[in-house]
């Protein structure tokens, strides 16, 4: 399929290349010349805007930072409104507030472009792999024109909703789950360490029961072997809780344990904790937690 | 083995029961005469107080609802310690704070007796099939002892740690996560709801990825199906946060998204919700918050 591709960063580099892999024809565009050379290598065409990338596209892809980024990229100046086709499919997998989503989706109908909001999880490694989750709001019809496209890229591809903005809203419960369940893990393990219990067989125990989860499966092994190398930083777990919570004041529904686990992630952050995984969570614990030794020393 | 049983409530019963079934001879004590009928029908012996259990028993095993019941039936005039053998041990498999265990061990080791602590998870359905999660703290000798017992009563036995309420540790940690758990998922599926989007496919999606867990797996589809009924109550939650967060507080260590979860808890029974399972902490966040219809109507 004619694809554009715009954002060609940790996760866009290795979707894009997905892309070609697949027998795509792909056009690329980034503000940066370095991000485009794996690319071009690849087989990709560079256009000088996004506006020129959409002129040639049949669906154009963003997979930016934030919703300012992808706003500026589909509605801005020399953007994919400027140039697309008639028939045009803008596709966001950037993580963004739901609601940015589908005003940026209104904005764009307005002007004859059909937006899907297809937000995805697995990180890096999954981008590379090819085995991301895709959640996606938006048309039917789209959705099953861009099919392709997300099987190049993703293992799970679902179809959350017609509505704008609901491939969105599942990446928030995504990130509402392991947000807080991380943190909750972190808690629950430092309070074995602090009672002089071994971790790892807390851990075992625990996957045996109601309490087993992924993250207690991945996080929980990481944190028992004390291996606090990224993988997801903490500041962008802080990034996406951000999301959710200004989402949920805005629609008045309160988040209570995510506001909590927000609260923790921002903690990181202050302790210098925010270029590390979500996993070192425990450090942040442990630095502010008495311990069976202390107390035993009477200190 | 020669065992008593004290405590013959919604889990004791069914774990005495399983003892007796397993070939075990089972001394019972009650302050309720009602409770020991199933029990003195299925083969086992009424004694007058929890000292004449003791006399006779090998080992004797509690199953009660809070700390002073256990100091109680171990401490307490006609208790345990009153009437226990040489080499007796008692084991207790109520849910109660680390420190409250550990502190009647240190008690009942005074007056001769061994204790392990033994909490389970699993609940009713759990120890009626015989299939409880065990955790178990204290002496690896009398682990070796009891573990025929332990094997009647469960399907995963694990032995902690030698430390005298290694269990009550582990069982705590076992609150925390599914605790917390709980709340954020029914905060992630009721911001789903708040924006219009089914909960169905939200949870289908998350089961995929990363927020997947026995949680998501079973309470959300109570959740999804709007599924009620107990299983384990609110207030039973709310009593086991109580426990952890009382705990960390003797120990300095903070457990922030356990007590906001606690919060959340207790918000449920002054909410008429303690007496439902905690799959309707849905029904909490969905009575305080917004809707995408409410919305729609401009109110």
């Amino acid at each position: 399929m004619e694809t554009g591709f715009i954002g060609l960063g940790l996760m866009g580099r290795p979707m894009a290349l997905n892309l070609l892999r697949a027998g795509h024809r792909v056009r690329v565009w980034s503000r940066r010349e370095a991000s485009l050379e794996p690319l071009l290598e690849a087989g990709a065409s560079a256009c000088r805007n996004a506006r020129e990338v959409a002129a040639s596209s049949e669906i154009v892809i963003s997979m930016v930072a934030d919703a300012p980024d992808v706003e500026k990229v589909a509605l801005g100046s020399d953007g994919v409104a400027d140039g697309a086709r008639p028939d045009a499919i803008f596709i966001d997998m950037s993580t963004i507030a739901p609601s940015a989503a589908r005003s940026i989706s209104a904005r764009l109908a307005e002007r004859g472009v059909c937006m899907l909001d297809a937000p995805v999880s697995g990180g890096e490694a999954g981008a590379i792999a090819g085995t991301l989750t895709i959640m996606v709001g938006g048309p039917e019809a789209a959705f099953r024109k861009a099919l392709p496209l997300f099987e190049a890229m993703g293992g799970k591809i679902t179809h959350i909703d017609e509505k704008p903005g609901a491939g969105q809203v599942a990446k928030a419960c995504n990130q509402v789950i392991t947000g807080v369940g991380v943190a909750s893990l972190a808690e629950a393990l430092n309070f074995a360490r602090s009672s002089g219990v071994d971790l790892a067989a807390v851990r075992q125990v625990l996957m045996g029961g109601l309490a087993n989860s992924r993250i207690l499966e991945n996080h929980g092994q990481r944190m028992v072997a004390r291996d606090f190398a990224p993988g997801f930083k903490s500041w962008m777990h802080l990034k996406d809780m951000r999301i959710v919570l200004s989402e949920g004041h805005a629609l008045h529904v309160p988040l209570p344990t995510a506001a909590a686990a927000a609260q923790l992630y921002s903690a990181m952050l202050g302790s210098g904790l925010g270029e590390e995984d979500s996993v070192a969570m425990l450090k942040l614990f442990e630095s502010m937690s008495g311990s069976s030794e202390m107390r035993e020393e009477g200190q």
